[in-house]
């Protein structure tokens, strides 16, 4: 079982959402898709996103382009960014979307990131989920049901809890592997073949501390 | 020309100046080599570093353990970590190494993350020097002059200056790539093969802020 974190906001979820069902499918493992928060993880931490530090961002929107125009992926960019990711992801939790999860949120991602829909408009959501033969206006209206507001704080409090501290985040057995270029990592894993030297990790992550930084 | 900005801190920077000389020999580009203190950086943007989340500290330590096992390199891990890496960045300037900068600087990262040399120790980084045929102790007591202190600032300063956010940095014209997994990026721009797209990188970075996180 692999468990998927992800929030519309990053470009780099969009790309290991385009590979993670396959992933699965391949080895098949079952894929427990998490829509989160990630303005409230990195508040949780007290950290900037790459796109509040104006350097990084540049870089950042570089770094996705050379990434699309060399994998041959469509990258037309969001309508605004940053933008409200809240109804699109309460839409794409387990409680609203249902049956409809993999469609809703493969919908929202290639309409948004891939062809420039606005995620962070409500309207532009529930037409792009109609468009999809999906009941958009439906789901999008019970988005504000205070109970799936409750939900989807209580995934993003859960995977907080869980280790995460970015997007997108897999999660298997024990292992956390974050990032998008780290999906083979991931596979081999799967594959029971993850390089892991246990002995180095331990003798790493009981090394002293020499200094703690000033804040 | 190449600038690369790193501190001995980050294992992502020892793994990247293992290829750093070989990337800029086989195209005939020099490269100029910018000790930076990481922390200072950090402070700068308000951001914590890698090992100072918990979760992303294991992370991290887990990550360099898989690379550093794919890829057979040797990475036994610094003595302590984190570690005050003021006396190994200072002693890696080129006012202080001299014609001697290349070698000094490739005996601390082999040393440290390569050995697990200590490499927040001063009299630990001479002993590394001295046993590579270096000048180890008089290059040592230079880094305690103030002129040398200032120095090391100035680098940092000019690097926060051109954008730099996080270590390794390589800066080629006007293009900053971040990270050890962004070298081939650095390979294509330095082979005229860099596939960005400008078009959609303006659009991009044009785009409107749908709105801004609290903090």
């Amino acid at each position: 079982m692999v468990h998927f974190y992800f929030d519309f906001i990053s470009p780099y979820a969009y790309f290991a959402w385009l590979r993670m069902r396959g992933i699965c499918q391949a080895r098949g493992v079952e894929l427990v898709l998490h829509p989160i928060v990630f303005g409230a993880v990195l508040s949780h931490h007290g950290q900037l996103g790459p796109a509040e530090i104006p350097s990084k961002r540049i870089f950042t929107f570089k770094d996705i382009s050379r990434y699309a125009a060399l994998h041959g992926i469509a990258l037309r960019g969001v309508a605004a960014h940053p933008f409200n990711p809240l109804t699109a992801l309460r839409v794409s939790l387990p409680a609203v979307a249902g049956v409809h999860q993999e469609r809703v949120i493969d919908t929202l991602f290639r309409g948004g990131w891939g062809a420039g829909a606005d995620l962070g408009d409500p309207v532009a959501i529930a037409s792009l989920l109609d468009a999809a033969s999906l009941p958009g206006t439906e789901l999008v209206s019970r988005t504000r049901d205070p109970a799936i507001k409750a939900a989807l704080a209580d995934e993003t409090a859960r995977a907080i809890a869980a280790g995460v501290f970015g997007v997108p985040t897999m999660i298997v057995g024990d292992e956390l592997v974050w990032g998008n270029d780290r999906l083979s990592d991931l596979e081999r894993i799967l594959d029971g073949e993850d390089p892991l030297p246990s002995d180095l990790v331990d003798r790493l992550l009981s090394l002293p501390s020499g200094q703690q930084r000033r804040r």
